[in-house]
């Protein structure tokens, strides 16, 4: 058992969801990261709490969604049972192939996440965390060998949070009180939306593992402009290229993809919050310092923005204002290390990636 | 994709527990018995049913019930939750070490099964299943190669079961109204028992696959004689051999073993009821002709009779008769192949492993 392994269990059960005697622990993850559900369960035990463990690989999953006529698909009782009864939910991402699922027809996959979304809406309920294992195939989506891959991700995620926590509380700082926010890169990049009374989060590793970022909701309507997204990304097992989205009064009314326009398309027709923004995010985690198509690290990258289409987390829209209820969340990211800047309600915040905290 | 292994799914899906649309479906395994999950995932999309595939090893079991301190179990609510809310449950059976949880403190076993009763209750109000993938690790505890043993497996699982069911229920037609059962063979087992009342079932493989046996439960009291097991048994992880039983007024009055007897006697005593029979079951599947130390293919081998010392099953035991309420059941099989037969009220029923309606 490598140490490491040990390590980043400790920090999923004591950090990020703080496991007591008698939670509720649903533990579900892919058997090639077994060490580290093994590590997670032995200390679930040691915290006596009772654990529910739901390691699969994506191959039943693929049969499953490509036998069902999509018309057919309706909630799972059995799921939405579990995780209501649940008290922590841990997720750990790891694949043998990250392209297992990519010969699912995009229409079905919505249908389910339309038809579950009231479970997702009872596990955002639980103290949740998502993690990943570095598994050779998930070095491999990074273009690096597997040990590499290895320090890549439990340096990420064997950090001094609380440290984490202060640095970013400056932006939080500046956010809170913050009315319209700019994001402005390149020549097709500049957006403009209002984040008034949402209240902006300051993630240290509570619900991602690795964590790094600000984060908040913009308000629905207010989103105005054009975005290019320099980063590609990975949806319904697909690699989607150069997203270009076109918005007015907040939605997107306008759309291109430089490759699987198709699934952009399916994504945005989820439903009609997944044509609206629920999230902008802003990465802080230096120590992610490439891209590695996996979202839950290259969000938090040092020196970009992402916009998530679709669903607002609860927790980042105020009383007062309207959220977004989408079954879809689909990040997408800016890069802002050149020729960019970030305006607060007209002060420039950030330029080419330095905050003016950190001049 | 081996063939056999889609019959297999199509017998658990179809046959067994005759999964139809909107059906609520948990599919539990291990991961080395994938190919058999993916198959039964799929036909369950194909019938328009909700899945929950919960495959693991027994490594984060294991490690978590070596850390917990047996006084901090309770109850799992979140497996509660889920099983009642399931209408079927798929169990699939595999391993690559079947020795896996050995080190496991029996108490922690005890107490969690206490503490997770009710559950288990709600899983037998399901269309269950359980089945077994033949995997290397359980060839080996078979005693073959696995493609000897996957030939096994599937010999005995690939069968037409409505023409079984009609074959056994001339046995059932026999026995349910009768009285008197003796069982003879070789010199040393003579043994009469009374199942009058009590219900006999046609095991046609809706609960265990493969199924293939009549059984019912003896009227506790009346059973009288000798009986020699000519095949061994596991109980404690060891193999107990050459049991011999005597009984007077339905009681084990003298018992020996040729190895591990002390293992016997501590059957024996568990409690008053594992000195009575529980079961009489007649094995009527003639696929499975050898004997693989897993009880699920043993008891259903075609020419043998097993007799349980301990609990009986509810269903075979008649509203007006005693039942027997012991926390074992321990089934214990006789070769009837060769100088053997079965009588009921003084009628030869079978002889030499050919039942009557056979000849």
């Amino acid at each position: 058992m490598d140490p490491r392994v040990r390590e980043h269990a400790e920090i999923i059960v004591d950090h990020s969801t703080e496991v007591q005697a008698g939670d509720e622990v649903i533990i579900s993850g892919h058997p090639i990261a077994e060490d580290l559900v093994v590590e997670v369960a032995r200390l679930c035990g040691e915290r006596g709490a009772n654990i529910s463990v739901r390691t699969s690989t994506d191959r039943p999953q693929r049969a499953y969604r490509n036998a069902i006529d999509p018309d057919d698909i309706t909630e799972s009782g059995v799921s939405r049972a579990a995780v209501e009864a649940a008290d922590v939910a841990i997720m750990i991402r790891a694949g043998d192939n990250t392209f297992e699922m990519s010969d699912v027809n995009p229409e079905t996959n919505s249908a389910l996440a339309q038809a579950n979304k009231e479970t997702q809406d009872a596990m955002m309920e639980t103290r949740w965390v998502g993690t990943q294992y570095p598994a050779p195939a998930n070095a491999q989506d990074a273009e690096m060998s597997t040990p590499a891959y290895e320090e890549f991700v439990w340096n990420a995620v064997s950090k001094d949070w609380d440290a984490v926590r202060e640095h970013q509380q400056q932006l939080v700082d500046i956010l809170e009180p913050a009315d319209e926010v700019r994001i402005k890169s390149g020549d097709e990049t500049d957006v403009t939306m209002s984040i008034a009374g949402n209240p902006v989060k300051n993630d240290y590793a509570k619900r991602n593992l690795p964590g790094g970022e600000v984060f908040t909701a913009p308000i629905p309507d207010s989103v105005e402009g054009t975005v290019r997204f320099d980063k590609p990304l990975m949806a319904q097992g697909r690699e989607v290229q150069d997203v270009f989205l076109q918005f007015e009064d907040g939605e997107v009314v306008s759309h291109s993809a430089g490759k699987n326009e198709e699934v952009l398309t399916a994504v945005l027709n989820t439903d009609p919050g997944a044509k609206r923004l629920g999230e902008l995010g802003i990465g802080m985690n230096r120590d992610i310092d490439r891209f590695t198509y996996n979202m839950l690290f290259d969000e938090k990258m040092g020196d970009t923005v992402h916009l998530a289409v679709g669903r607002a987390y609860d927790d980042t829209v105020g009383d007062e204002n309207e959220g977004n209820d989408s079954a879809m969340h689909m990040d997408m990211i800016v890069d802002m290390s050149d020729d960019s800047r970030i305006e607060v309600d007209g002060e420039v915040v950030q330029e080419n990636g330095t905050f003016v905290f950190e001049e």
